[in-house]
């Protein structure tokens, strides 16, 4: 019988789950105890330190509801959520990266025409966006299907404000035909902040991070017989690249909107003034 | 510039940190992030396992109120506060050892007389407990002070059935004389059930643990010019004392209740009937 003692503390917790049923639950418990045992004795807290976590860790618990998860939000800016997802979603060398979903996006957005404009509440920059959905030997896909989601100027989602931005402002689904090929008018996107209200926000300033992340477009691109892709399409050039809160930049997904000047383009592209072209192919997985 | 990349994960979120100015802080949050990115990569979560600790983790939070705080029992059912407290309490070779302080100890408990009896619900087997206070050479301590607290017989503390239990039904202060010595009756201790009616139960029970704790008494014993011990006194040979399920048990805290029935000994100490008879010396330390 072995008594707890510093030295074998994580060895005498895991004892206690030699009856765990559950292997999976079984491996989880013994490798979490480890790792925070180990965490514990390198930094030795004090108990002030300790009723400080203990009490953070509460508020975030009860910073959530229905419209706001402070507990993602605190895995995103510890970079546990990307790290799950790139877990999850490693690629065959040519696939499109993925990275986190974030927690804007809706299941209902409406389905629109392909060539429409998503951007509804007339601010921003005009962007033309399209390209081509792939497998990945660079054949089109046929009816792939695109959701897409993203800020508006002032760096809020449509959820975010429901009282002031008309409803589905910047989303929509999109089907491509035969040459799996989309395109659609939206707004070139801009860099914003993460909610800072709560525990989060109390964290990044008190270690003197910034809560912004580069401008980017949301997608999830699907195919009948191919894996999904939850990703973004970054703004190339936008502040925070290098420095995203979230951690869900991958250089593969920086894109560069190019800005037409060219009249006769504008005219033949609809729009009144100079605009923005985003080109992105997406290139998808065979579902095993 | 690094981005993110399963490989890299760990140090590209602590670049982040790079201008916290608190270093205590940036050390804990270096180290949090470190074992919290092994840890993921050891059990590569899906991310149903991901959204089911997220949801565990708000559940927690949002269980806790003034009366309940389920993110302690968390990380007491963990193992986290008995090793916070074993590293903030490192010990001389013979003083007292501690042990966690438990959510049931009262600021207010009342002064009580020498001898006095702390069972005021008339419930449990009668018991005598005594002993003196000492220093590591083994000298008594004048004027040294005893805060005692226990559940009762059917495994409460007064504060969790208010409607029930007198108030401060077993627990006070007692002050020693010059000659260290403390003694007062009370009733021996059950084992009982740790709260299993939130996420902390739910995890127990899914993991084929027990939710109980070995019978016991609570102390807080100081004296000025000594470093004050938070700390049980274990019953030999309750159940569980091998697999406390706070991991409060520590070899030396264990001690016996004698069993007394001679009739002149009942008498003398004034009982009605046979009594347990439980003697503990406790040793402090000089502070600093």
């Amino acid at each position: 019988m072995q008594y707890f003692s510093e030295k074998h503390s994580a060895e005498v917790v895991i004892k206690q789950y030699e009856n765990c049923k559950n292997l999976r639950l079984k491996k989880i418990m013994e490798s979490a105890i480890t790792h925070l045992h180990d965490f514990v004795k390198d930094v030795e807290p004090t108990q002030e330190e300790w009723s400080y976590v203990i009490d953070y860790l509460t508020k975030t618990g009860q910073k959530c509801d229905d419209k706001r998860q402070e507990f993602i939000l605190l895995s995103d800016v510890l970079g546990i959520s990307a790290l799950v997802d790139t877990i999850n979603n490693r690629k065959s060398i040519n696939a499109t990266e993925s990275t986190v979903l974030g927690p804007f996006h809706v299941n209902n957005a409406p389905k629109r025409k392909m060539g429409e404009n998503i951007n509804h509440d007339g601010k921003g920059e005009p962007a033309y966006i399209f390209g081509q959905i792939l497998d990945t030997n660079n054949n089109p896909i046929e009816h792939a299907e695109i959701d897409v989601w993203q800020a508006n100027e002032d760096g809020f989602y449509d959820i975010q404000q429901p009282d002031v931005q008309p409803e589905m402002n910047l989303r929509g689904v999109f089907k491509t035909d035969k040459d799996g090929k989309y395109y659609f008018r939206s707004v070139k996107p801009k860099f914003y902040s993460i909610p800072t209200d709560g525990p989060v926000g109390t964290m990044i300033s008190a270690t003197g991070r910034h809560p912004n992340r580069p401008a980017h477009l949301h997608y999830i691109v699907s195919a009948k017989g191919y894996k999904p892709v939850v990703t973004h399409v970054f703004v190339k050039g936008s502040e925070y690249l290098d420095s995203d809160a979230v951690f869900g930049v991958k250089e593969s997904l920086i894109s560069e909107y190019i800005l037409i000047t060219d009249k006769n383009k504008i005219k033949e592209y609809g729009f009144e003034d100079q605009y923005y072209e985003l080109e992105f192919n997406f290139v998808l997985e065979k579902t095993d």
